[in-house]
């Protein structure tokens, strides 16, 4: 199997699933019972949270755990939005953001609020004058991705960040689900006050999550209720699912910093290889992150060429897996300024630290053939 | 080790752990994802939705996966209130609900929602001529638990299902966490438009649950995003949760139809040996949820006790788990109209299926002791 659909979902790493199994069976009492098994798991979980912190360089108060990105992002957008309407009632976000900021955002609407949309330019990057343009008296957020989902694009965090420093009234989120672990973002000093991980892109589970809350920072909880995490996120603990969310971000961050150039090197090979084939137009640039390529073969139908590799055991992905089933073109594409046709016969490969060169040239054999097969069955 | 606090969390049964544990690993691809893999992932999650449906007695798609109890009902009450707020901006509640049902209505009152909160008699119960009196025109949802989950108090829904049938415009949301598989519920035809579950209340594992939502029901979403879930419920699904939930759905229910009348008796036992020890002043109703026994002995203080239980390895609670640590009384048990005496020196033990005669007589025997040891030092 060759797997490259990493930026959909990532297989979880063996030693995550023990530290899972684990804490859920030794360590089953709820965190906040009064009693001894209740400490023991209190205890735990304090541990799982300094661990995060450390990893993120951040403190520990200043991590909720989540049930996932999507939550995430929510709990930023409309938390912050809801805490925060009577100061204002403006956000701002951009074109190519993950559904569950996107849309996100467009639910706000329908409560009153107005959100822009900044435009991107082909490499798929806002522009610096059009946010600061954008921010205005009653802007209480900014949303924008670090690293995008479909094209792998890098937005300038450090620089939005170093903007919104002289505002200190308004917030910034950032999406930073693809880029941990791949594309490293500092949070402290750096003026981002919210940000989003995901456990089950970095070879954890399913069901975790992180936002990281600057300290200080207040927002409208989506979960009411026992006053769990700060009282940002109430509801029973998952301690094992924190626990082993702890160690996917360890092990992640430890392959970062050894294997980063080596995945470098593999997406140099991929888009070489990508470019040897004639219908091949590639549509991540070339300061991308390291583990997603995007590209389009006008003229074919990227469910069937996906079906056609998946009989090899190949699998890729086209567009992000949550907007896959809907068959028009890609939002973020048009956003670059790519055609209708370009648009909707997009790829994308995502890779894993697990990937090889090997994989990746048998995957160019085989998107070879793929395309020659349909064309030929559509002549 | 005697573990007599069910009502807060329960020990994993194997075979669910088994369960995530596979699915996590063999169908770890994204369900949305439109490779074969995906597929795989696919079928697998409308089987586990098919499973739970069938158990419940409802259509697969009124079947929501949730992180757990608090955001079903999060969701329920937000998400309805969201929604439907231009028809109405009212809300009705009780005053013996979970933190997470309370607390969020309490926080719509924030939104500009009004909430009359229904006081309950001696025995936790509500009257069925209050709440018919407290429907306005501008009702939109009525929020009721069906089992209370600090003194075991059920609530009369089949009733207050009739009476919301008349009224089609009003939603009726049941919190179910603590009464499923101890105490049944129809949903089918019920009157009941939302009901909560939570995974980690009947041995499946934290970080899931489940909302059911009538069919045509709508509401707004908590978490906006891909689209999964039917829309009301966004983000990678985590599938291995949702195989592993309805597994414990239905273990549980095969225990309750096999040892129903045994957990009743033994309940029965518990109450006959808490009536022999003098200071004990039992608070749970006689018509209750088989599983809890509520009793207060005044003059103690309940962490002392409770720490000498725990020295014995046997461990019950205070109240419910999450409202454990702020010392005050029991809101609960103030709203049966206890005094504050009696409140604030109140004690929970909640059973199992596995719980046995032997767990009851044992607890019962160094109850006595911790309470003889506390007077003395207290002299
Ligand atoms: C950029 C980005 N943000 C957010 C999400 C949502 O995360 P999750 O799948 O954990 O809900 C995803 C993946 O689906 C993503 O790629
Ligand atoms: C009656 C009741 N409702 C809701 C909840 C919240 O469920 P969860 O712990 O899964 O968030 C609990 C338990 O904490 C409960 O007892």
């Amino acid at each position: 199997m060759i797997y490259l659909d990493n930026s959909a979902t990532t297989i979880p790493d063996p030693s995550v699933m023990k530290s899972f199994e684990q804490a859920s069976t030794q360590y089953f009492a709820n965190p906040s019972s009064i009693h001894q098994l209740g400490g023991h798991s209190e205890h735990l979980l304090t541990k799982a949270k300094n661990q995060v912190a450390s990893i993120l360089d951040v403190t520990p108060s200043e991590v909720i755990f989540t049930s996932g990105g999507t939550e995430g992002n929510n709990t930023a957008i409309k938390g912050i939005a809801l805490e925060h309407r009577k100061r204002g009632k403006h956000i701002i976000t951009t074109e190519i953001e993950h559904p569950s900021v996107y849309d996100a955002c467009k639910s706000l609407e329908d409560l009153g609020f107005e959100v822009t949309y900044l435009p991107v330019n082909k490499n798929g990057v806002i522009s610096i004058e059009d946010l600061e343009a954008a921010i205005r008296k009653d802007t209480i957020l900014i949303s924008i991705m670090h690293v995008n989902n479909e094209i792998g694009t890098i937005q300038p965090i450090e620089k939005i960040g170093e903007i919104c420093k002289q505002f200190p009234k308004l917030f910034l989120h950032v999406d930073h689900v693809q880029g941990f672990g791949k594309v490293p973002l500092e949070l402290r000093n750096s003026g981002i006050d919210l940000c989003t991980l995901s456990g089950h892109k970095i070879h954890g589970l399913k069901g975790t999550g992180i936002l990281y809350m600057r300290q200080g920072v207040n927002l409208f909880p989506l979960f009411h209720g026992g006053n769990q995490e700060q009282s940002f996120r109430s509801g029973t603990e998952n301690l094992a699912g924190a626990v082993s969310l702890g160690k996917a971000l360890r092990l992640i961050k430890e392959k970062e910093q050894t294997q980063g150039t080596e995945l470098k090197s593999l997406q140099a090979i991929l888009r070489e290889k990508l470019t040897e084939i004639d219908e091949v137009q590639i549509n991540t640039p070339p300061e991308a992150a390291p583990h997603i390529m995007n590209f389009s073969v006008p003229g074919t139908k990227p469910e069937v060429i996906i079906h056609m590799l998946g009989e090899q055991e190949v699998y890729i992905s086209t567009k992000s897996a949550c907007s896959s089933k809907q068959k028009e073109e890609s939002r973020i594409l048009l956003a670059c300024g790519y055609s209708k046709e370009r648009a909707s016969s997009a790829y994308r490969v995502s890779m894993a630290y697990s990937t090889t060169e090997e994989d990746i040239l048998q995957f160019a054999d085989y998107l070879q053939q793929a395309i020659n097969q349909f064309r030929k069955v559509m002549e």
